[in-house]
């Protein structure tokens, strides 16, 4: 079928509302490593995508899919080993504290699970998160949403606080850290006032959504402080920074030394295979699971559990977090050379393999425009990038975790000359 | 490793709170049809499980799942064949009304995005759900959740109606009917009264939770005209039903004679893939996607769209429907025959192959000890059943559809055997 006839055809299927990515949209066949294919047998290399973590359709993964798939698919009410060494390993990942899995799907399903312990633990109801944010499609979520557009207002136990951004600030950090700590102490107040005080706090330990912001480790220090002090948990989402993206640990908060009382995971977890977990402490889980029967039925089945500890080998055999640093590396100084040449690139942000570009005019004026622009070019150009941010005018690029240093010179030598041509 | 030494093991990894089946758990590695192996080879007969829909680890949905896992996993933000394929295909198999799929990964998450889309179609908050229900894990559903211990309360916008029951009822089936609908009607008063008025009922078009009740159609058609009425839609949850356990039809509501607004699916969908779906009217969808950017990120995956395809692959050309119902009608008369026997067998109710068997003393007493007793000697048998209801005393038998009269004379020989054995 040709494009046109797809999209008809598409249109049919899932309505006008069906989001698609880039002007040109893409009719893709095949995956593998960074690259996909379109029916046309052209190539691209995958800037974007998380989901495909250690490379699209990788062997080792697809085979341990194929094996279990093939001997039993059932659930965790009979016994398995799968899926008891699959939560061994992966709880082994984390500090002593978050020694418990429980596993779900998506990380929608993560993210319900989670507010739903914090609620049991703490009693209370309110949740702080922040302005831009998107941790899932539930209607629970939604109500808690800020960073998508939905017909469900704001929850009335929901404080959405501004984050704090070192580009956009002035001042010193010293004082970007106060004001912002502020708005998180009249958002825990204004909670208690309410009545509901403060269940827990759900953020992105790399606020990817909000535009991948370089938000100071000692906010989410402060911030973890006084919702604890509060009564109520941190949650860390890690469905877009974990399993080793951000090159120097597992998991996104480690770096801001912030030990989360949950963590949720998601998207990556399963390289496309639907998998999702909380992880939190056994004093939680169990006292959660003493009160209510939760049970998920396809949660941690023996083919998600085989899928899950395959990418867990390919992670470690080979060195993708150590890639995810060194070839990271790489990636921020090329952006950030190419940021020298142009005076549109605002700021370079990110870390291992994630990073954001900032497109701006004079005085720090976003420019979306320009930003639409460049992913519809870079995708003419046979690079898959997204753009994110409240102002639309960040790039996004987070590519799965094999991205060598030869596909960083070809998307940032594409990407100088796609931002030259336009600058043009 | 021996039994307790995985059941150490266990409970060191989910804690002393998982669930698990039987008094001595099953350790299983291998499934086949209608059959499961345990750890030391021996064979159980599965007459429990429905998300092995078509039977365990189907040869023909493995290699759609191997071949598809191979060539490329991504989501419907790029074009794929195959998910709009099997939208056409599923689409086809419901009234015409019900012209388009959303694709989800869980029926979790189905009944989430069903209760968003008549929230925003309705302008209303309100939920009527039957009085032991279950219809999904998330916060939102927990407080809909009356079918489950939970430590959420029943939320102020849900009301939970007491189901007509024939078999405990001493009246004519009119007056059965009069006065549920009556309840009905004051559940809708009381939510009008509460200023929140009513956005869905939301109901298992087989109440298998509530214990596989023989709930009068006509019910069914009030209840959807009332709510309709008020403003509502009715929402029927398939999880359970679909996907031609019935035997009469590939779906559970068919029989009722109501077109559900809004279609729910999820466990056998996949045939233990996850995978899940809200069917509705474009009208519905379309308005909901144009308010909403609802995005699910495994929802309608090539894999997942492949596998699904396979799933209806099977049920058509091994005619698993047509199974079902000759099969099922088999069941029931066995099951039948056997309750003649002992007066401790209440009723037998079902269709196609989901049958209840309930287990009572004098004066329909129920009797929970002993319907344990029969699932743990079923066991112990190598036959796989559960239990359900608010009673804890019905008998639930749901084997996949590849069931053979052969494998029903063996359930049902054994059952007749095992209540023999306890009620001598």
């Amino acid at each position: 079928m040709t494009l046109p006839d797809l999209l008809d055809r598409r249109e049919r299927a899932f309505g006008p509302n069906a989001p698609l990515f880039y002007n040109r949209p893409l009719h893709l066949v095949r995956g593998e490593g960074c690259w996909m294919w379109d029916s046309d047998g052209n190539r691209y290399l995958d800037c974007y995508n998380n989901v495909p973590q250690v490379g699209h359709c990788h062997p080792h993964i697809v085979a341990a899919l194929c094996s279990q798939a093939g001997l039993l698919n059932i659930h965790t009410r009979y016994i398995h080993e799968l899926v008891l060494q699959y939560a061994e390993r992966l709880t082994g990942k984390f500090p002593v504290s978050l020694d418990r899995a429980m596993f779900v799907c998506t990380g929608t399903e993560a993210n319900e699970l989670a507010m739903r312990i914090a609620r049991h633990a703490s009693g209370k109801r309110g949740v702080i998160v922040s302005d831009f944010s998107y941790h899932g499609n539930s209607g629970g979520l939604a109500e808690m949403t800020t960073g998508l557009p939905h017909p469900e207002p704001l929850a009335d136990h929901v404080r959405a606080i501004s984050l704090p951004d070192p580009y956009r600030w002035e001042g010193s950090e010293e004082e970007l850290i106060a004001e912002h700590l502020r708005i998180v102490d009249e958002a825990i107040q204004s909670l208690e006032d309410a009545g509901m005080g403060v269940a827990a706090s759900l953020f992105d330990t790399i606020f990817s959504t909000e535009g991948l912001l370089d938000v100071p480790h000692r906010f989410v220090q402060g911030l973890a402080e006084r919702v604890r002090a509060a009564g109520g948990l941190f949650i860390a989402d890690e469905v877009q920074p974990g399993f080793g993206r951000m090159g120097d640990a597992m998991w996104g908060f480690a770096a801001t030394g912030v030990t989360p009382d949950i963590v949720t995971l998601g998207k990556p977890m399963g390289n496309g295979h639907p998998i999702g977990a909380v992880v939190t402490s056994s004093i939680l889980a169990d006292a959660f699971t003493q009160d209510a029967l939760y049970f998920n039925t396809f949660g941690g089945n023996p083919v998600s559990a085989a899928v899950g500890n395959a990418v867990l080998d390919v992670i470690e055999q080979e060195g993708l977090i150590e890639n995810a640093l060194a070839t990271g590396n790489y990636l921020q100084q090329r952006l950030r050379e190419i940021a020298n040449d142009f005076a549109c690139i605002g700021d370079v942000r990110g870390r291992g393999l994630f990073a954001a570009v900032e497109l701006v005019g004079d005085g720090k004026l976003p420019d979306p425009r320009l930003t639409k622009t460049v992913v519809d070019s870079m995708r003419e150009h046979s690079i898959l990038i997204s753009k994110i941010g409240p102002r639309d005018n960040v790039l996004k690029i987070r590519p799965p975790l094999c991205l060598g240093t030869d596909e960083v010179d070809l998307l940032a030598d594409t990407l100088a000359a796609v931002i030259g041509d336009l600058a043009a």
